[in-house]
């Protein structure tokens, strides 16, 4: 008999941003339930945010470890599902490993590992398990996004040429990681964040959405990174220059450091018969132009939209936001999970996977590298 | 112990809009669990749409009565706390009225009821209950609404002059309710709907949100309305001149024929001092206007706003829509009830209740009668 | 030969704000030169004013009727070919008679005379004096203008149902007409301004809109003003409601107080196939939406414009304002009179003539009436 | 006693684009006059294009030469002041350095020359001239970019970090030069055009702009530049990196084929404090957003306007579009000319000149070069 799915949470406490986005991004379609969570570095602080969540005690741990092996050894009826795993980045790899191993499905954020080592490694760990595992590129949950990739899969827009991608934040334009900020603290830390600061926060979405709505890999860069930000370590902002399949070229700027800039994130994709725009801050519309004729708004639930694009919950004129997106990242993992589970298959699930984690990790290495070298072309 | 709160839903089947609004803006923030329902007219029915919900068939009832009957007898900690009304207007007071008088709160859609004097005998019924009650006019919650409230009531406007309010939608453009759509079919029905047809689906919107924003009672209106489809008995269309409180003026015009408008929601606030803009398809920024400075964009999450406007749940750029603010009527009424099951008090809880519907009732009664009248004056 | 045409102007002098606009107007398609001028109330003034203007001393009179009688007397080919009438209201009815009944063609701002008697002598003149007229309604010079009422010609919106139009400015906010602000000045003043204060001042330009672009004609109106500032006589905020031909609905809303409105112009026309509209402010866009088609926004320049919206002078992209749009009007009133001159015929000229001002004056004094008598509706 | 400039013009002759804004943008402030031309390349269409513009045969020359020599011997109350040259690119220099060598002003389109020798040597020509030089980039004569500019200059943004600019257009996207498109044709014929497509004819625009508002030089460049369309031999696309003094960062994407674009030139400027966004396609609103503030939007007339940008010809709300900027570059070059003609100085006269227009030329021979070594870092 059908039913919800068990979510575990690893990460996400009280306070923290992302962890309250991934439950209710799982709870909106009423296909996900949150059962147990390792919500914090001890017993104590994982128990009252489970608590706050309404989570019965014996099923907040103190530790992942500890909540793997003990939801392991639950009835089959009653143990969580998957696994989604809100840490920072530095604490990605070895749960999702543990995870897998363990047998349970897994939905991480991203970047999706630590070192790109890591993902690579994790690529082996994915396909060996036979478990399903998603990484949240949550932005390609947008319908509007779903539609550019229809449009551009379909040859609406004929050939790909340019691409132009803008992801601009202005939070770290002031020192924020020194006002006691912990989401800002762990993010200019690279013991925590990584290789890429920005790069690994926010870049990363942009490199996805490009290759997710062109269907193009990315083939060579040059990064041009700085770090504004006095005492920081990390880059705050950069200016990318890319070279992607079949001749296409991309441009992208990134930034944590621009003034009054909220979340600024903006693609630009010119084929030679059409273009397509899309904004994340207005995100219900997809400006397209055309040659010869004027140029459309398409909207969800409105006219002339490809099946892909069909993800709107309510009619037209009804805005969805982030988290509507988010949650659709987790209804098709849940989807296509409770298939497997009732021993069906489904085509092409769409969602993020290892194998675009694993893209992400490879952009970011790249750049830091292109930086070092002032800047020069550096192969992905 | 803090626990979350049992929501019955009776209406809202398989292929419902607003049923199924409901329960996402439910269940988006964690504190309200789906436990029961009777959705559809037969148990057969009612049966398969609570299925799909993952609830239990014995939780899944032929009527409301049988619902409302079975669920006073489970135990305290089993039945459910409250219930969701979101069936077709002639079909909210009863329901209401037996929920109350059996002694579960009551959240239920707008308008109110089908008559006035149902919405008069349900004010008593309200307060004699001692139960919470909600009526979701649901554009109140949004953050940027909440805003514009807020600073009209801190005299950041001055004294209000002028409002002007628009609501157009156009899916009646052509003669929908005779293709089969369910959910047109009951609106243009006045068997269904009551006297008004646009004015209480969505002219009563606007309505309750020139008061709700000013703060103002509207004291007299001229109504002009048209129906346009052929062979529609109902408004599905209306151009309206009102007189608020304290010398203010009104404009509204609403429309279902809008053709290609999908939920063109938007009203302007002039005071003295200042003015505010807010345009429900755009909801995540307040225009707003001064004498000697410039124009400002206040945005959820960004500077400036007062604490009644922070309900967003992600930072300032991450776009939030209409379940959320939906879903923020739900919080509000939910933190109520939970305050209330553990003896405690709230101040001034923020979702409209019985004196909004109340109001409601009356603008339609008012409205139909201005316009039998060629459009003449009447007082509310 | 060809030749340019020679303008003389009445009003604008220095400090003038719409005598300036007529002349950039005018000059902008190099097809008119300003001659001569009466602008000011004295000679000194005037001459002040016309050396500012790089005119003769002797082409700079004191007052119209020197201007016109002396003009009259100098060669054919030196003398003005007509008058520029951009002063306030009350001296907007003799000049136009003694420029016409002296054999010279006028192009006058609006509205078009003082009172209705009038205007309603002014037709009667203009038609008897075989001489050109213009009246100013600028705002029908913009080319999205012309493509919205090509469209509604051409049937591609179907039957128009309904029509939305704003005109809202903030400048009368507060007592700015006691500052010392000439422009201020004059239109509170009855004497001046004539019976209509933001009626004539703006209102008058959004009816004029109406039957532009939908071609029908207002019928009954209803019209409930406010005179919100303190000490004044006239209304500087209306609302109404209007009663087209062939069943259309208006609805207008204007105001001087709307705070921090710039010049708000905005109108949005419904048939039942589809529907435009346009913002004033943003004029280089007209908004179109169908029933089963996407939205689509043409731009001047761009594709699938009517011819008679073809007027930009740029590229697409390049942007046009007010002075082009004003300038719009003045180039087909030259266009006409060039032909005229050559003994040519032109087919319907596109400019509004004394209909269109008498339709304007008509509008006023119907709006004043129903705002007498409790916004009753009035015939026009 | 003051009197209107007199304007010759080189280039230009019917259906040129860029003429006849140029003379639109001398006439509507009612300074200037043309008074001549050598519009084309033979004197019949010369004199054809002069009828046109009512100008007397005799003052229609059949070539440059003749015309700087002929009106050399005119009186000096009848000969040109000034010319304006809007010939292709390769006719700048010759032209230019022959007016001004016989005692001519010269307003030039740019870029300022076909190569970088001419430019470098037009600098000391210029400067032996003694005469005064304008080179059109238009765009800095919006209000706006006036407004921003001082901005920077004013300190109000802090410390400039980073610079975004794009400058897209589509009108290339196909081969529209091989359609009998003369002003097509030109642009991408490298022996009219000179080294540089896209990046004379829009690019350089951009790399204008930033040192405009920002006052930072470009110090170094990478650029990555396409030939999309087929049989081209120049860019008609482009992605740059760009290096300014102080350590400020600049990012660049300039294209003619970007399909369905207009003209949608548009920069963003962040500096520590405060930033600045302005789209030429709407072109009357400054962006600004800050730290701790709520977002403003600045208009041309609206409040708290820097005096240098209070250039704007009409009230607030009254759109100024493309050719009142180009209008403004004229009228200050004008106001320059008229008080050198009057014997009196003036203080830094706001227009591009020469130094502007060798900057140009650097910036498109060093794109150059960086591309043809794959992209590699330039120092301009």
């Amino acid at each position: 008999m059908p039913r919800k799915l068990r979510m575990g949470m690893i990460g996400g406490g009280l306070g923290s941003f992302i962890g309250d986005v991934h439950r209710k991004a799982a709870g909106i379609d009423n296909m996900i339930e949150l059962v147990c969570g390792a919500f914090s570095s001890t017993a104590e602080k994982s128990i009252a945010s489970g608590k706050a969540l309404f989570l019965p005690e014996d099923r907040c741990y103190g530790n992942y470890e500890e909540m793997i092996l003990k939801e392991k050894e639950l009835p089959e009826e009653v143990r969580m599902d998957f696994v989604a795993i809100v840490t920072p980045n530095h604490m990605h790899f070895h749960p999702t490993k543990m995870a897998l191993e363990h047998g349970f499905h897994v939905v991480c954020d991203k970047p999706v590992t630590f070192t790109l080592d890591e993902a690579i490694e994790l690529e082996t760990i994915v396909k060996n398990s036979g478990k399903l595992f998603a990484v949240t590129y949550n932005y390609t949950g947008y319908p509007m996004v779903k539609q550019a990739r229809a449009m551009v899969a379909n040859g609406d827009l004929g050939n790909i040429r340019k691409v132009q991608v803008q992801y601009l934040q202005g939070w770290f334009a002031t020192a924020v990681e020194q006002t006691g900020h912990k989401q800002a603290a762990w993010r200019v830390d690279p013991k925590r964040s990584g290789i890429g600061g920005g790069l690994g926060d926010i870049a990363t979405h942009a490199e996805n959405m490009i290759t997710y709505i062109t269907g193009l890999n990315i083939e060579e860069i040059v990064a041009d990174l700085t770090t504004f930000g006095k005492g920081r370590i990390l880059d705050d902002d950069g200016h990318l220059l890319l070279r992607l399949e079949k001749g296409a070229k991309a441009i992208m700027s990134y930034s944590q450091i621009a003034v009054g800039e909220e979340n600024s994130f903006a693609i630009r994709v010119y084929g030679d018969k059409g273009s397509v725009e899309w904004l994340q801050e207005e995100p219900n519309k997809l400006f397209t132009r055309w040659v010869d004729e004027p140029k459309r708004v398409l909207t969800p639930g409105g006219n002339d939209l490809y099946p892909e694009a069909i993800t709107h919950r309510i009619p037209a004129g009804h805005p969805e936001g982030y988290i509507e997106a988010f949650a659709t990242v987790y209804k098709n993992f849940a989807t296509h999970l409770m298939a497997e589970i009732q021993g069906k298959t489904i085509d092409k699930p769409d969602y993020p996977s290892i194998e675009e984690g694993l893209k992400g990790l490879k952009f970011i290495y790249a750049s830091v590298e292109s930086n070092k070298n002032n800047a020069k072309w550096v192969k992905i």
